[in-house]
């Protein structure tokens, strides 16, 4: 059925920006990539990072820290260059607030991964980084509400940095703790908890008796869904956008 | 970016089967063109009825009852024609069912457009049919795992067909739902929970304050966005093929 | 304390209709057995089979086929010869659409095992049949509402044809089963979670220190409990008849 | 089907201990009177009071004063008279206490009631007494585990006391509050919240659209079925007996 | 900022009452002297035993059993001594009741460390006496609100008078059951769950990597902080005082 | 009983730094005055305002912007000058990353004010400023683990600094909103949910029936407590301090 040409304006130009929140290249480079091949030919994925804040995120005071300059990468799209924005890191840092600065689609990586996880398993795990980030995980997937669907969240010994930089032992790591939680949390799908772990859905999936999730490409392919139904981030309450006040030592773009 | 073209080969061929669980033709052909509206250009969604049950469903009889035509269409795919399928009621009978007979996607556009909700505001209401619906309804929330995250189930006078044969009386007894859900309820997105309310999503929005979503749009595109995934539901466990065994009664094809 | 004749007038005549959903003839006489030798001495278990549906009840799409021919047992009550049903597979299947098409008590046995097991002790573990079963179970537990209480659903490889078939091996395994539910899980009680295992409680209680439930007998006490007590189940919403509408391809007698 | 004589033993001479937790002896009669009638012509029920402990429980503090008397009329039973024992408030006060000084069954009338009343409808309601009593009847909900099955507690303005002597007053106090909770929380049965409720559910049923569930009658019939079960509390853990050791200012009798 | 002295009057004569609800002088001569090592130097805490009720608390037998004696202890408060109380018993037994007969600030020693356990770490674990408690150490957690904080309940075979008796056997069966809630459990913090481990949370915290509550001590400064806040316990509902009305049996004191 | 003075070393110098996280220096002066005004007298709160950031906190925006600011105030604290933090601004904006920077205690007044409410009664609403703001203080509600207690939260139209500057209006709004909160949600205790309403607790609480928290004032009294038990957080892993890494961006004092 022909799809009229002015309900889906969108079709031509649809872009979408893909914010990697820390400050590491290689890792945006990787998001950029993963984001383009999953999502639709005519759609283009530009990744960025913020100008400031940690080179990876691993505990709550990279995460906060890395909020202002997630914020910065709305903020600065005045030209309406964008049809919709990824957060893409695994955590979903400050998408509530991303949400209150533009009404265009704002999808987290770890929301969208356990969206798509949970349409195709009964239940799903989450294996991730340093144990230390287990809070941090498991707050991301209970704000989410499918904490009742996530068999497990499986830590390893891998930083941000070694999942992008020491690809082969990150993906025997991986593995490692994905085997743990098909076997032992009886997990039907995995989730791989971490932007820099992106392109290892594929040789994990291949070791595995299960569906092996990125989350970069399920937050990418999840905000196309979005401007294709051509909706908008409800601006009625939580989201709406902020009252207009001084905000003191920031730069004059957070000036709402 | 260019996507390899070996690796999203369905891109030429993209085809969802969209099951209208019940045998009201009318209600099958708005969710054909409700979900190719949607969808991408070169998808196509093929909509059908199954070839028995009832004429709607408004109860758990006509739910259970629908279950069985609902499985004979996805076996029906023996020559593998459709890359994934949307089962098309607010409830989403017998979908762990249906993930059990086939391993590509199966979407409920119940799930699908609480998933799509989530994303675009901080809780969200369903507004339904007969107030008998509300426990029906309040399952497929909680089973998803999102009955955190609604604001209000509000039911109306509304008989299934009469969504689809009554259009100006639907769209106003919803638009009465909806405001109730925005004003007493805190609701901030709107989710449509029938089939056959498809297409009144925009009307409705244009009148209020709220996103609302059409729940046979949201599922199809995230019928959409699996494929493009490349994933398939997992097998290791609960959608494991059932066992094959004398199934009694039932036409030949169901016999696995 | 003498009762009035006419307010139990059911007393003289008490008679349950138990139906297992499945149509293996030797598991429906056992069910009756253990209907018969748990209820009162003047209360009649009758146990059937329905007409059509699987030989065996293991996975979702079973538990769907099975539910047609479940109603079809209610719907057959026409002269008003039963005053009870018993919905006698461990998942409850259908159990909202049969208190939809009677409003004379229906109980199912995994919730009726799991009320008797909640009065004996802190806590419940399920012993069942095969691991994919364990998600089909696990939601008659959160339908009931007594999650909190249930320890573990400890799955074993059994078949529902074995546990009928293969006693001393299926004793054997669920033996097994139930001692790391009491030893690892800390249960204090086990359900026995499948009509094929009636009869197996009494030898598996001499060999455990916790009470052994038969979920049969469970739900077929409990349904006898309801007639005493001359209660009908609620018609003001939920399980409110259906309305009336063409149900295509169903036997006459599905059409209400 | 014939019931093996010896298997039944108990069905000769079946008795049941109904304890009223307070000391008002006219509720304790209804008591009586209530349990007998539900229960089998061959089951006796004796209905008592304790020898201390307040005239009425309205709050915590008299809730505590009673459970001392409450386990003493359990460890009178030396002669092992009695197959079990009904609790007979709502609130089920020591329950937890009684299930650890015998292995017969006991039965709370709130658990008792809660049960009966989810297998009658989709959810329920308590109406009961003073708003005071309001936390005590949600923490015996919750305690049994169907919280999320409670539409909802709707107090009055009734005492304990004229719940029993003001039958009138007390039956349209209630039909309103019942009423109310029919209408405004969606509720589909209503148990009567307090013991001194016994024989109001009939004239409240005449007069409602929905089953109305007398408490102490459901706790009897409850206790019924767990005997013919010939089921025993477990003692394995929680309900073990207590150790025995010194308690100070308590007769006798409560030194175990 | 200097305090202005009418303001907090209470400061020169701040007087809390510990009541060990059990009978072991040794024991409520530890939590006193615990207490006051916590609390300021110009508050004192005076540490009682009830005159009746079990020697120890370790079931659900000897907690209802002790209750009517925490009550006379708040009860005999007459000329109005006492600024708050401590119910020092992991478990707080009765203390619904004892808020209903006071409305100065009365503490329970599992809610007050369980809240300190939440500002020190994501998570706790509660280490305690037989594993006959744990059902009853659950419910603690529960009726705080904390469970989903609560990372384990670790038993081990201590009794209650062990814990107070054999310090070095109790320090060691103590140590070993919080490794395990560290390393199994991912525990943070430990909560010491019974009023005879006072003192033990130096020595254990000595060799522990992470922190170790004495939860008298706890409950101890959290009554200080209620009181210094000039806070009363609500009596508009649920902790009014019960009405007046015969309690028989009882000593004069508990007529209301 | 005497305290030791090497154990308590901390008396003679108690000393907190209460942050105003937003930049508002009136709000700062309220914040000291009630801190000081309810911890002892030998203890010296210090209120201070960040270098940067909103000058009030009314959206998710706005409460990711100050938390740099606030981790700032805690990073200066390198001569060791104070004992504890407390966060003061009801939403606990960062407060894990607070945690993670130093071991020193900190707390947050949304949690300080209902550990104190959840003592004082069986439950507790919430008054607050603007409607936008509910979902982020039903988030700290939730966070905390208290959401099963919390009545209802009550929203108003005042500003944060409404909340400040207009104090007669803003007692009126918010003695308006809590007593829908106690006649309609049946609340026991009210917490005022921001930091600018310090010293209106007494004139509420004057004028209705239930205790009203001055959330700052909990939050100071709570952080003296955990000092007076020599309690740190702790550091074996949520809270272990952040890898060291380089801060793009951000003054040198983030650099760990």
């Amino acid at each position: 059925m022909a799809v009229p040409a002015d309900f889906l304006s969108w079709r031509e130009t649809m872009k979408i920006k893909a914010i990697n929140p820390n400050t590491t290249l290689e890792m945006t480079e990787n998001i950029g990539a993963v984001a383009n091949e999953y999502t639709a030919d005519d759609t283009e994925v530009v990744a960025v990072s913020p100008d400031r804040g940690p080179i990876s995120i691993e505990s709550y005071y990279d995460d906060y820290l890395a909020v202002p300059g997630i914020l910065d990468e709305i903020l600065k799209d005045e030209d309406d260059e964008f049809d919709a924005f990824v957060n893409s890191c695994w955590g979903d840092p400050g998408l509530d607030a991303c949400r209150e600065v533009t009404d265009k689609p704002v999808v987290g990586i770890a929301e969208g991964s356990m969206y798509v996880a949970n349409m195709l398993g009964a239940n799903f795990s989450v294996v991730t980084i340093l144990p230390r980030a287990r809070d941090f995980i498991e707050e991301a997937v209970r704000k989410t509400g499918l904490d009742g669907h996530c068999a497990s969240v499986r830590c390893t010994d891998l930083t941000v940095v070694e999942t992008e930089n020491t690809r082969d032992a990150a993906a025997k790591a991986l593995l490692e703790a994905s085997w743990e939680a098909v076997e032992e949390d009886d997990a039907e799908v995995i989730c791989l908890g971490c932007a820099g772990m992106g392109g290892l859905d594929e040789p994990l999936e291949a070791e595995l008796p299960v569906p092996v999730i990125d989350s970069v490409g399920a937050g990418a392919v999840l905000a196309e869904s979005l401007v294709q139904l051509g909706k908008r981030t409800s601006t009625v309450r939580t989201y709406k956008r902020p009252e207009s006040k001084e905000i003191v030592g920031y730069p004059e773009r957070y000036q709402l």
